[in-house]
């Protein structure tokens, strides 16, 4: 089978889980309806299942294809991105002014989940242009956003980001590219960029490149990378293309997975165009040297959307196993009362894969989603924005390591349970576990996420954002004790177990950054964003089974309650005691 | 880098954690010494390095060829196998009688490792060569002995297994290829045969197939099947080959991973030969309808090795992940002393990851060179065999599944820690995650193992085994109490816990067997397995690092103890309780 977008559960999820029906009940999402929620996602789910999942196995298996200068995407594709934008769907949730349709972030989340579920490969790029737009709407000039905007937001011309350079990965101190002053107000930029993401491409005329690079008087390390507008093709002023720039793309990677999309390595200013002078035009956006700053306003949009990957591949791998499982048939199983062999879903180990594909894929979506809605309230224009700022920000490392570690969990699990039909390449579980593996890395390794959230997150009002958070989720425990739904066996228990075990790593490791000890703070930190994650699951679960009477809910929430929230346990032993012991082994790894 | 095979690391836990010192010390093993080991580990580790890892890369690239019937295999492959099985490689463990070395199992274990770690997909076809040289001598007749194991202890033909078609994996039930006497004593074979490794290729002029079927008279089920060696060519008389054989490759898999092996869809007797009556000539191994008795015997074997290639990938993986540590610099660390950045290998969060990959290796390669010493041990002729076989019998399952999950989970990690380029082909890390992917499935998926483990093993001797088994791990613990040593930190605390752990889910699944109540046997085997693996991996670090006062050893068993091993307290609760949320939410998953 292909995938079906889960229109249902996803606006379930969003109104019951995430806050959604509050937030328009609240009247803090404007004229926003549940009726229009649901209009709007069953058409963007319609528009995945029956546009984009057709054609992604082929887009798998041909891949972009690079050839003096040009990349052709799959066949197909371009078509596909025309009719995707002319649905409107790349200015869903863009700022009205430019033509965008302005809607919640929660939507657009929705949307990048489903996109990503039909093909990861061909939502990537979408969401570039995403972040084009958001740092060129806060922080460009009126005449960038004049000449770019509208197009961007139409999805007529697409953005990427130029951040990685072969010696400058996680760490932006070592960028090396230039840019130099032209004296007309623009810049010439050179240099190098590598891993960037739809870099080069047949989908539209134009794209916008964002380029990170350094002025020749800045100063070293962070503080002296500015932010660039580096078209392919320049803009004349009514609006049509003029010159070609001299920005090419010098070839495209041969990957793991998400083959459909291209990685390009970008020269910028090496002189491929002969007849002006080197360099290629760049328009700076935002202050000269501030540039890292304007990056990060749209960092955690862009990583909560690689979450939303994490998410959707997951959801894609579970309904690709689960459909197996019940045409498969092999053995006799206890509880199969009809003829033959069982399918595979009726045996109890398979049925302890599925259900872990199933419940680790809706945790994840609902802690992203419970961001996005932070994200749009923080943007509502209330009194209680800087808390809603601190819930995003606490948030996003957790939606983005987490659900991209479940993306890789749960394509591996979909693997497993095609048995060897899992490993041919024809049956598409194996493109999930390619696709999937990348998630984890950019965009912030996971590790990174981890860090962020201790370092950075934890500390917000001196920890007082978390622990409001973490007393927000123990309502939930009271709920379910209030309940006395039978069905819920002793998930209480077990989620006020965890929830337990949060606070404890999270007073342990707010006190490891007072004391400065700042080891325990990094040892923990892995370890401890999957607690917290576990934890805050046990209680989204147990929200959306309270939404209603539903069995199924109520079932799946005692599941990971009694089966997969216990690692919380484990977890906070090694935040408390594991540094000590990894400490004392890391010298071993050192080479001479 | 490429791999470098850690001929120290084996010996040492051959001899120091398997038992391999005390077996020869007792005499058990003949004439074997340690220095005879150290120099076979020596030249197989020297084989493997530098002539077997070289040719990996360009095997993935090209892969296995399918044409006409024939199949071939990556530039360089034949010549390599040449030059393996000339330098006896193959009959290192084969039957002295047939011209074998007749070496230890353990010995074998060890020089499988290495040749998978430089290449899976090269190491993998010997392994089937292994099988078959095993079902021929204690199965066949003295005839087909004659005929066919010198050839198969020497590698100069290769064997494989035919078990699967498309409607019977697992379930051998369901089998329906078919033999029919052809009055003469020969049989002949009718049926397809998939995902048949090393079906066909150009390493050796003859292949030995062992193929099960189904005569017509013969029972339903798998007390209804027969075992038969059907030559690629038939073989004459005085030894020289004769007729090509109606058994025919028709299509090879186009593979996730280990892409240098040929995946084969097999046919027997299709009249592709035209001059003769059609059917594969077959010659019986073994009784009529007893072939799956024949394939048992080889199969706890066959499981090991599976397990080793589990090792093997995990040892790659971490090799090459430990090397890019050190060169790739990024950031700022506190430990590092030196000029620019900070080679990633300093970042506590890396250190987490490359100590994860390493620990779980080394308990993988611990439990299953412990099975391998026993399997030596119960063919060793003392009184003691009875012992030794139930100790092969339950710890194969684990060998191979733990071993297994490690492989995927340690690949997965090294692909992380190459960050961006980790997602690149041409760096290799992701070539381990693809490859590792098959061994959890192939030769018994790792559910089905965890349900031997717990269906089939436990109840050995009414329990006593396994219990026997435990307290013998016991033995550590109180070794780790006495030495006093201050670098074990609470190591012997947290590996007790794990033992009592799986001390309480071994008794709750004996009596949940005893009690009939097969629904929490099943829901809670893989979980337990999991349980087991880490659990006696605590204590054969302990059993390590107690060998000698190597500080390394000491960190790392600390750093397992408090950092991994407290996963068993949440799969003891699993073991317990999961087993009703399971059964409740599992109605869920089955399609109306």
């Amino acid at each position: 089978m292909t995938y079906r977008a889960p229109v249902e559960e996803i606006a379930f999820t969003l109104k019951n889980v995430a806050g959604l029906d509050a937030a328009m009940h609240d009247g803090r999402l404007g004229h926003l309806s549940g009726d229009l929620v649901d209009a709007i996602i069953e058409e963007a789910g319609r528009f995945a299942t029956d546009e984009v999942a057709p054609l992604a196995v082929n887009g798998d298996r041909q891949g972009a294809v690079y050839k003096d200068g040009a990349v052709k995407t799959p066949d197909g594709w371009r078509d596909l991105y025309a009719r995707w934008r002319e649905g409107g769907w790349n200015a869903l949730s863009g700022p009205e002014e430019f033509g965008g349709q302005g809607l919640p972030t929660m939507l657009a989340v929705a949307a990048t989940e489903m996109w990503n579920s039909a093909s990861m490969a061909f939502g990537l790029g979408p969401m570039l242009t995403m972040g084009a737009v958001e740092a060129i709407e806060k922080h460009a000039s009126d005449d960038l956003k004049q000449k770019f905007l509208e197009k961007l937001v139409s999805g007529e011309w697409m953005g990427t980001m130029n951040l990685t350079e072969p010696q400058a990965g996680s760490d932006l101190n070592a960028l090396r590219s230039r840019a130099e002053r032209a004296g007309d107000g623009t810049y010439r930029i050179f240099g190098q960029k590598i891993f960037i993401t739809y870099g080069e491409h047949d989908f539209t005329e134009n794209i916008a490149h964002l380029v990170l690079a350094r002025l020749p008087d800045a100063p070293a390390g962070t503080r002296g990378i500015s932010l660039f507008l580096v078209p392919k093709f320049l803009v004349n002023e009514d609006g049509s293309l003029g010159a070609r720039n001299d920005a090419f793309c010098s070839s495209i990677e041969h990957k793991l997975g998400i083959h459909g999309s291209p990685t390009c390595t970008m020269i910028f200013g090496d002189g491929f165009v002969k007849d002006r002078e080197p360099g290629a035009v760049g328009y700076l956006i935002g202050e000269e040297n501030r540039g890292l700053a304007c990056m990060f306003t749209m960092m955690n949009n862009a990583r909560l959307m690689v979450g939303m990957q994490g998410v959707a591949v997951a959801e894609a791998a579970f309904q690709k196993a689960i459909s197996y499982a019940n045409e498969r048939r092999q053995g006799k199983a206890a509880g199969y009362k009809g003829e033959g062999m069982a399918p595979i879903a009726y045996h109890p180990d398979v049925q302890r894969n599925l259900l872990t594909m199933q419940v680790l894929t809706r945790v994840a979506r609902s802690i992203s989603y419970c961001c996005a809605h932070a994200a749009d309230l923080s943007r509502a224009g209330g009194d209680d924005a800087g808390h809603w700022q601190e819930r995003v920000n606490l948030l996003t490392p957790v939606a983005k390591a987490f659900s991209t570690d479940v993306g890789v969990d749960v394509a591996s699990i979909g693997v497993q349970i095609h048995g060897g039909m899992g490993f041919i390449e024809e049956t598409g579980a194996a493109a999930f576990y390619r696709d999937a593996r990348i998630a984890p890395i950019y965009e912030g390794t996971n590790g990174i996420q981890a860090i962020d959230l201790v370092n950075r997150k934890l500390p917000q009002s001196g920890g007082a954002h978390v622990r409001g958070y973490i007393d927000e989720l123990r309502v939930e425990v009271s709920r379910l004790r209030d309940s006395n739904r039978d069905g819920f066996g002793a998930s209480a228990d077990f989620i006020e177990n965890a929830l337990n075990d949060l606070q404890e790593a999270t007073d342990f490791l707010l006190a490891a950054q007072k004391d400065g000890r700042m080891d325990d703070a990094l040892s923990g930190a892995t370890p401890y964003l999957r607690l917290f994650a576990l934890a805050a699951g046990g209680a989204y679960l147990a929200r959306a089974a309270l939404a209603n009477d539903n069995v199924a809910r109520t079932a799946l929430c005692r599941f990971f309650a009694e089966n997969l929230i216990g690692e919380t346990g484990a977890l906070k032993s090694r935040v408390l005691l594991g540094s000590a012991s990894l400490q004392a082994a890391a010298s071993t790894l050192i080479s001479a």
